[in-house]
C-alpha cells in the first residue's frame, strides 16, 4: 500500500539525518543554548527579515500551541479561533488543560475574518454582563487551515490590524507553513510583520520533528523558556531541533522541498477534475478533499492509504489526499493512473 | 422603578433572618458540621426519599457547578451541555480553569436530548483519532433551564438511561429548582433517582444564599468534601447554609413559596397574551421572555427595571420578566396595569 | 461546653442582623454594584486612607487567597511564603489547583523577613537552571499568622521595599486583621501605603462571612471582577457583603469589637503565666497556645472546648485557646476560675 | 574543553542513526501505532517479564513525569515524593500546573523510606482538619536519584507494599535508569513486579531521546494515551521513539552501554579518593559529587567542563562529574591524569 493519508508517514530530509549523523559525537550545551541552535536563528531570522524576532524550537504542534497561549492569557481570558481550529478539535483539550477557554467562531474553510474578531470584541464589551462571560484574550488562525486554505496577504493583513486595534496577540499556527509559503502570497517576512507570534512547521515539512516559534513581541517572549520546561517541550538535546531546522534553512530547502509537494498535489487535483470528481473544499496546498463515489473509493483503497474526512451522503465520502516533501513522483503517476482508471 | 429584571434583588425569606437571629450566639463546630446542616440534610433526604444521598451545602451556583464537574472528570474528559448552559456561557470559563473542556451540543429552548447524548458518544468512539478529542465524561443539564423551560419525567428518564448505559454521571444544575418544581411534573424523588448528582438552588428560591448539592451516587461523594474546601465553597461558619435550608425545607416552604412566584409569572403571560405579545420561548416557569416593540418596552421601562435578553429586529427586543419568591402583589398589579396601558 | 476552640462558633455581630433584616425587602442590583456594597467600600477607603483603592467583596479567605494570587501569577511564577502559611498548609492546595507552586520559606513564628525574600529572589537568579526552576513572582504574608504574631511596622516596611525593588507584589492576608490592628502598629493606613493587596476579614472578625479585598495597585485591580466570577466568589446579591462590611466600618465596630477580644485573650494569658503554664509561642493577637500537661488539659476540657494544636512531649500538649468579638465576659471568668483551680 | 558536565552532551548511539537512516523513507502509520514501536513495546515486556505490561513512548522526562501524574491524581490529591525530587525543584512546577501539590518530604541521598509514607499517610488521616489539606494520592520516586544514589531492592520492596496497602500508585522516574541497573540490584522485572508505572529513560541512555513508560497497573492504562496527546507528549512520527528503543533493547544494547559508563564513573571515583577528595554523597552510578578546593577545581576547569553543585564552605565546592554511554575512554585518561596532577 502507498500512503497519501498525511504528510508524516516518512521520516525527514535526508540533509538532516547526514547532518545528525555527522556531528553526533559532538559534545554540546543542552537545552537549546547550543551552536546549532544559535546557527538556525540566525538563518530563521534572516529568512524572516526580522533580525531581533525571538526563536524557540519545540518538538511538537501540540506542545507548541498550549505553550504559546497559555504564556499570554490571563486566566479569565480564552483565545479566539475558528470553530474548526486544531486547537477547538483535535488536542484532546490541551488548551483547556491550561486553563482556558477556546472561543469558537464559525469558520469559512476553515478561515475566520478581521470582521469577526471585531465583532466578538464588541458583543463582548456590549454585554453587561461581560464580566460573566470569558474575555477574548488573542487571536489563533492556522496556515493552511485544516482545509488547506489560506489566509491571503490582504486577509491576514487586516486581522493583523484588527488585532492591534483591540491589543489581542495573533499567533498563527505554521504546522505546515511550507506548504502555504509554497502556494500563496504571503512570507515569511509578513508573518513577522503581521503575527505576535508563529511557528514554522518542522515535523510535516521535512524535519523528523520540531516547530520553530518565532516571537516577534518582546513582552511575549519575556521569559518564555520557563513556558517551554514546564509544559514538557524544553528538549535536553536541544541541538536535535537546531541542527534540524538548520538544515531545512539552508540553501532555501525548506521553501523548496515544500513546493515540490504542492506541485504534486496540482498535478492530482489536475486529474480529479479531469475526472469530473467535485472538491469538498477548494484547497491550494498540500491536501485535497475529493468527494470519491464508494465504487471510486473501493478502487483507489485498493493500493493506496487515503483519509476519510466525512461523510457526504450515503453513496459519497468526503476524502482527504495529502502529499508531502517526500512524495515520490513514481507514487504520483501510479495514482494518477489508478484515478484515470476508476469508475464514474 | 420596581425590579422585575431578575430573582435575587431581595434579601431571604424571613424565616431565614429570624432564624439567623434567634441562633446568632449560639456556639458551634465549623465547616458543615453542626446540628442545623444535620437538621437541613435529614429534611432534603427526606424531601428526596433518598435516605442515603450525601448533602453538602455550597455558597454558590458558579462554585457549586465548578467543584462537582472537577471532582468527577479526569483531566482529558469534557462536560456535555446544551451550548447555551450557564457553565458554558456565563461562569467566566470557571469549568475551563479547572482544566476541562465545555462540549457545547446543539440545544432546544436550552434543553437537549437523551439522543444527542448517544450521538455524542457514538460519534466520540467513532472517530478514528478519538484519543485527539476531549472524551465525554459527564452531562451536565440545567432545571430550569437559562430560558425558564424544563425537562418531562419522560425526557429527563431517557436522559438518565444513557448517561447509566454510557457509565456518564448526571448532574443537574437547580440553581431555579423550586420554580421548576412548581411549574413540572420532575419532583425532587425523581431527581434522587435519576441523576447522580443535583443541586438545590437557595439563592434564587428564598435564602440569602446557597446552594445544597445532593449526591446519590456513592463514588461522586468520595472525599468531596476536600473538593469543597479546595475550591472555596467551605463556610467557616458552615452553620449559616443549614440554618437556612433548614428553615426552607420546614413545612414545605421551599415549595410553597416558589409556587407563588410561578403562579404570579403566569398572570403576567396571560396579560401579555391578551396584548397580543408573542414570546421567544415558552417557559412555564418564573422567567418570561417577551417580545416587545420599543415603544412597549419604552413605556414598561418608565416604572420597571426589566432585563435586556436579546434583540429581535430592528424595531423589537425580547426582554426578561422575572418574578420570584418575593414578588409583591401589588407590584404585580402594577406591572399588569402598565402592560395593560401601553402601546400596541 | 464553652467553646474557645476557634473564632467562629458564633454568628455576627447583631448590628448586621439588624440591618440585614431591615433592609430584606429592598431591591438592589447584584452582583456587588448595589449601595450597600459603594457605601461599605467607601468607608474601607476612609478608614485606610486610599480614597483610590478598589475594594471587592468576596465570600470567604480560601477564596480571597486563590483569586488574589491566581490573579497575579503568570504560569511559571509561584508564591513565597511562610512555610507554615495558610495556602500552604491548609487549603486543601486551592493556590497549587489554578496551577502555581507555593515556595515555602522557614518561617519564625509564622513570620518570614525582608532578608529571606531578597536571599530567594536572588537564589533563583543566580541559578543556572533557574529557568527549570519555579520563578518567585509576588509574595503572601498573613497578619495575624497561623500563630497569632504579628510584624511590626519596621519589618512590613522592610519586606515592603524589598518586594518593590524586585517587582514582587505583595499580599497581606488579613482573615483575623482586626485582631492585629487592635494588638499591634501596623494600622490600616500602612497596609494601603506598604501593600499592593491584603484583605480585611469579615468572617472571624464580627460578619457572617465574607472579605474585603483592598488593591492598591491599579494593574493588580484591572480586570480583576472576572476573576472573582470565576473562582465561584461573586455573590449574586452582593449585597450581604455590603451589608456587613458597612455595620463593620460605621462607628469604628470593627476595631472596637476586635479590641476587646484581645483583652479577654490578655486577661487568660496573665491567668496561665501566673500558673507557671508556658506558651508554645508568644502571641499578642486573640490566640492563645499555652502548653498544658495531659491533667490540666484534662482539667480544662471538661467544661470547655479548646484546640489541640501539636504534641510537645509525652506528657504534654500545646492547646489553642481563642477569644473572639463575640467572647462572652462571664466564659471568660469561668475559664480563668477553671485554669486557676487546674492542677500544676 | 572536554565535557564531563551531564550525560546529554552527545547524540545517540550510532545504531539508532543508523535505522533511522535505514528506515528513513518508509511509510508508516503515526502516532506510535506502527510496527516499530510495536517491537520495541515486545522487547520491553520480555526485558521486564511483564508481557501483559502495557508501554508508550513520550518525548522527555518533564513530560512524562507531569503526563503520570495528572493522570493518576484527582484535584484533591498531591503526590509524595523526596523534597530533593526532580519534580519538585527542576521542572519549573510542571505538575502544579496541572493542579496538583507535590508533597515533598525529607530526604537522605535523595532517598525517601517506606517508613516515611507509612507516616505521611498516617498524620494526614490523623489531622481533624484533614480535609483542609491535600491528600497523599501517589509516590514518586527516582531511581537512581538526583543524587546518584540508588534504591536497594529491599528498600524498593518495602516502598511498594506500603504503598500497596494505602493504595497510593508507585510511580518511578528512570531517567537515568540504565545506569542504576548496572549498579544496582534492582532489575527491570523487579520494577514491573513492584511499581505501577515507571520509566526507563533515553534521552540520558543512549537515544536521542525519549522515555519509554512502562504501566502495570491497568487502571492507570486506562485512556493514557489521550493524557499523552493532551500534555504535548504524542509524537506525530512515533516510529522515531519505537526505532530508538527498539535498537536500544537489542542485543542488551541499554544495559551494556550504560555499564561502560558506570565503569568509567568508578575509575573517576578510585582515583578522586586515591587523592584524597572527599564526596558530598556516595553514589555508585555515572554522577560524582568530589568536593574540590578551588584550586583544585581551577586545575581540572582548564580543560574540563565540570558542572557546579553546591557551595561547601569559603574554599570548597562540591562538584558533578558525569559519565555516559557516550563517554571515551581517552578522556577518561586525560581526566584521570589531571585529577593526578591537580593540587592537594
Amino acid at each position: 500500500m502507498i500512503r497519501f493519508d498525511c504528510d508524516y508517514v516518512e521520516g525527514a530530509h535526508p540533509s538532516i539525518l547526514e547532518e545528525l549523523t555527522r556531528s553526533n559525537l559532538e559534545q554540546t550545551a543542552g537545552y537549546g543554548e547550543d551552536p546549532y541552535c544559535a546557527a538556525a536563528r540566525g538563518k530563521i531570522q534572516a529568512a524572516c527579515r526580522a533580525p531581533l524576532a525571538a526563536v524557540h524550537f519545540l518538538v511538537g504542534g501540540t506542545q507548541a500551541n498550549a505553550t504559546v497561549i497559555a504564556s499570554i492569557l490571563r486566566p479569565h481570558q480564552g483565545v479566539l479561533c475558528a470553530a474548526t481550529g486544531h486547537i477547538n478539535v483535535h488536542e484532546t483539550g490541551a488548551v483547556e488543560a491550561t486553563g482556558h477557554k477556546v472561543l469558537g467562531l464559525p469558520h469559512k474553510d476553515g478561515k475566520i475574518t478581521a470582521a469577526q474578531v471585531e465583532e466578538a470584541v464588541r458583543n463582548h464589551y456590549a454585554d453587561s454582563a461581560f464580566e460573566h462571560i470569558v474575555q477574548p484574550g488573542m487571536v489563533y488562525i492556522s496556515h493552511p487551515t485544516e482545509f488547506g486554505t489560506l489566509y491571503s496577504l490582504e486577509e491576514l493583513t487586516a486581522l493583523s490590524e484588527v488585532c492591534r486595534r483591540h491589543h489581542l496577540p495573533l499567533f498563527l499556527d505554521g504546522a505546515r507553513l511550507g506548504y502555504g509559503l509554497a502556494a500563496g502570497d504571503v512570507q515569511l517576512p509578513d508573518l513577522a510583520r503581521l503575527c505576535d507570534v508563529f511557528y514554522i512547521g518542522g515535523t510535516k515539512c521535512g524535519a523528523l520533528f520540531g516547530e520553530a516559534v518565532v516571537i516577534t513581541d518582546p513582552a511575549i517572549n519575556q521569559d518564555f523558556r520557563y513556558h517551554i520546561k514546564q509544559r514538557g517541550g524544553m528538549l535536553a538535546k536541544g541541538r536535535l531541533l537546531g541542527i534540524q531546522f538548520d538544515a531545512l534553512f539552508t540553501e532555501d530547502r525548506y521553501t523548496a522541498i515544500t513546493a515540490g509537494a504542492v506541485r504534486q498535489a496540482a498535478r492530482i487535483r489536475e486529474k480529479l477534475q479531469s475526472r469530473g470528481v467535485p472538491m469538498l473544499i477548494d484547497s491550494p496546498t498540500n491536501q485535497l478533499f475529493p468527494i470519491l463515489s464508494h465504487a471510486q473509493r473501493g478502487a483507489l483503497e485498493e493500493r493506496f492509504v487515503l483519509s476519510h474526512w466525512q461523510r457526504v451522503d450515503e453513496n459519497h465520502d468526503a476524502m482527504r489526499i495529502c502529499t508531502s516533501w517526500a512524495t515520490r513522483e513514481e507514487n504520483v503517476e501510479k495514482l494518477l493512473a489508478a484515478i484515470e482508471g476508476m469508475p464514474e
